[in-house]
C-alpha cells in the first residue's frame, strides 16, 4: 500500500454556492470559515470517525450515514485500498446555514484521505468522491458548494455533463457575510421553486451568471458585483429570510455592489470592491437583521482561492 | 472638424448569435461572410446611401431606414458633426438567414464613420450605434450579433445591463454554417416562444452557457464545443427549419462536437476542434437539408478574432 504519510491535518473553506443568477451553477469559495479533518492511517478498515467537535452534536457519527465519512471512503475506494483503515476526527467551522458546511467537510474527507495517501488523485477526480458524500445530505447532485470548496476560487458548474470549473479568483473582491441564527434546509428551500421560469428572467440569469464568469476572467471585480441580480430563485426565496429585503437594501445603501442569498439561505452575503467599506456593509446588514429580529454571524471575507489543501504546521509526518 | 481620412473601407464579419444554450447571450464572429462598407465625406449633411450591392434590391435605399444609415448617422451625432455628410456604398456579403447579416450593416456602418474620423471612439462607445441601427429591423435590443461583429471572439452579452464583453477567442476551433434557401424572420422566429421556461432547463442552459464563457477564457475548444447543448430555445424551434433534427444528426455523427441552430435560424452551424473533419461535417450537413429539400450555402469558417475593422488595401486616404 502506498501509505505516504501516517498522520495528516486537512482544510476546505466554506464557499457561497448559487452565486447571485447563478443557482445550481456558480460556487464561490470564501476566506476564513471551513472545516478542518485531522486523520491517520488505523488498523480497522473502512473509515472510522473518531471524533467531530463544533457541532453541537448534530452529525451523525457514524461514518457511512456522514457527508465526511462517506466522501472519504469513496477516495478509498478510488485508491483501490478498500481494506485499510482511517480515523477522522472532523472539526466543524462552517457557522449557520447557506455557506456549503456539509460541503466543506465532504470535501475535507475526501481530501484527508488523498493526503494520507501522498496527494494521488488531482481535484478533478476527486469530485465524484465528494458529490457521492454530499448527496447523502441534500439528496441531489449540486455540484457549486462541493467544486468551491475543492478547487477555491469562482467555480462554474455544469451539473449535466457532471464537470466543474475553476474560473479563477478576484483578489480585490471582498466578501461580507451575515448569518442569521436561524435554521434552513436545501431540501425544503428547493421544493419551494416554482418550475416556469419566464422567459425574460431565464435570459436575464444566463446573461448575468455568464458576465459573471467573464468578468473573473478578465478580472473585473467592479462587474462581477453589479452583475449579482437573481430575477429568478431570489425573489421565491427572500421571504423564506426575515428581514431579507431590508438586509439587501442596507448592503446596497452601504456601497455594495450586489448582494443576495447565499446558497438557499438562510446565509446573505454582499460584495464590494473597495476594502475601505466592508465594515460598514456588515454593519448595516447586521443591523437590519437585528431590528428584523435576528442576531447574526458576521463574516468579513474575500475568495479562498486554493479550496482544499494539507495544512502545514507539523502534520505531515512521513513513514 | 477632425475628418483624419477622405474616404475608407470598412468590414463588419457575419457572427453566429444565440450559440447553443445562450440565447440573447452568446455570439460568435466568424471568418469569411461579412459587410463592408466604402465611404466618404460629402458636402450634403447626414448619411446618404450611395449604393447597395448584394442584396437584390432588398433593402431600403434611404439611409433613415437602413440599419446601416441608422448606425452611421448616430456615431456621427455621437462625434457632434451632425453638419458633417457622409456618403456609403455598402456591399452586403452575409448569406441567408441567422448569420446576424442586419447586425454586420450596422456595425460597418458605426465603424465607417469612426474609421472616417480617424478611430475616434473605442469600439465600446459605438455599441449603442449600433442597437440603434439594428433595433430598428429586429425590433428590440440584441446584442449577440452587433458585439460579436464589432468586437470578434465570442463575446457575452447582458441586455439589462446593456453591455458586452469579448470574452476571447479560440483558435482551434473549426465552424461550419449550412444556410438553406429559406426565408426565417427573427420577429416570427421569437414570437413562438413559450413563456415559461422549466427550472430544469433554465439551469441547464445557464451552466452550459457558463461553461461555455469558461471555455473560451481557458483556451479550451473541446469543452466549448460539447457544451452547444440548447434545451430551452432548440426544441422549441427545430421545427422551423426544414430537416433540422437530421442535419444536427448527420452533423454529430460526422464528428462535430455539437450543433445548433445560428440565431433564429434558418442557418445551422456545428463546431469542431479537428480540422481534419470540417469537410465531412459541412457534406454531412449539406447532405440532410438537400434530402430535406433545401439547397444549402457551406461556409468553413473559424472564429474572427477582430470584428470590425477598417481595411487596410490603399482604402485610407489622408487629408
Amino acid at each position: 500500500m502506498n501509505q505516504q504519510y501516517r498522520r495528516v491535518r486537512v482544510f476546505a473553506p466554506a464557499s457561497v454556492g448559487n452565486v447571485g443568477p447563478g443557482f445550481d451553477t456558480l460556487g464561490m469559495a470564501i476566506t476564513g470559515p471551513g472545516d478542518t479533518v485531522e486523520a491517520e492511517w488505523c488498523d480497522e478498515p473502512g473509515i472510522h470517525i473518531a471524533d467531530i467537535t463544533g457541532d453541537g452534536g448534530r452529525l451523525p457519527r457514524k461514518a457511512a450515514d456522514n457527508t465526511c465519512g462517506i466522501a472519504a471512503a469513496e477516495v478509498l475506494k478510488l485508491a483501490g485500498e478498500e481494506t485499510a483503515g482511517v480515523s477522522l476526527i472532523l472539526h466543524k467551522g462552517v457557522p449557520g446555514t447557506g455557506l456549503g458546511s456539509s460541503a466543506a467537510s465532504a470535501v475535507a474527507g475526501a481530501w484527508a484521505v488523498n493526503a494520507l495517501l501522498g496527494e494521488r488523485f488531482a481535484k478533478e477526480e476527486l469530485l465524484p468522491a465528494c458529490v457521492a458524500g454530499e448527496q447523502h445530505v441534500s439528496g441531489g447532485v449540486f455540484l457549486d458548494n462541493l467544486a468551491a470548496a475543492l478547487y477555491g476560487g469562482v467555480v462554474a458548474c455544469h451539473t449535466t455533463m457532471n464537470r466543474a470549473w475553476r474560473v479563477g479568483t478576484l483578489e480585490d473582491l471582498q466578501v461580507v457575510v451575515v448569518t442569521p441564527q436561524t435554521q434552513g434546509l436545501t431540501r425544503d428551500s428547493r421544493g419551494r421553486l416554482s418550475d416556469g421560469v419566464p422567459l425574460k428572467g431565464f435570459v436575464h440569469n444566463m446573461a448575468a451568471a455568464c458576465a459573471m464568469v467573464a468578468a473573473v476572467a478578465r478580472g473585473d471585480a467592479a462587474t462581477f458585483g453589479r452583475a449579482i441580480d437573481d430575477r429568478v430563485v431570489e425573489p421565491q426565496r427572500a421571504g423564506l429570510i426575515r428581514g431579507f429585503a431590508k438586509v439587501k437594501d442596507a448592503a446596497l445603501e452601504a456601497g455594495a455592489l450586489g448582494c443576495s442569498i447565499s446558497g438557499a439561505g438562510a446565509s446573505v452575503f454582499a460584495v464590494t470592491d473597495d476594502a475601505g467599506r466592508t465594515e460598514a456593509i456588515a454593519h448595516a446588514m447586521a443591523g437590519a437583521f437585528a431590528r428584523a429580529g435576528a442576531s447574526a454571524t458576521v463574516t468579513l471575507a474575500r475568495i479562498d482561492a486554493d479550496g482544499a489543501r494539507t495544512l502545514p504546521d507539523g502534520a505531515r509526518i512521513p513513514e
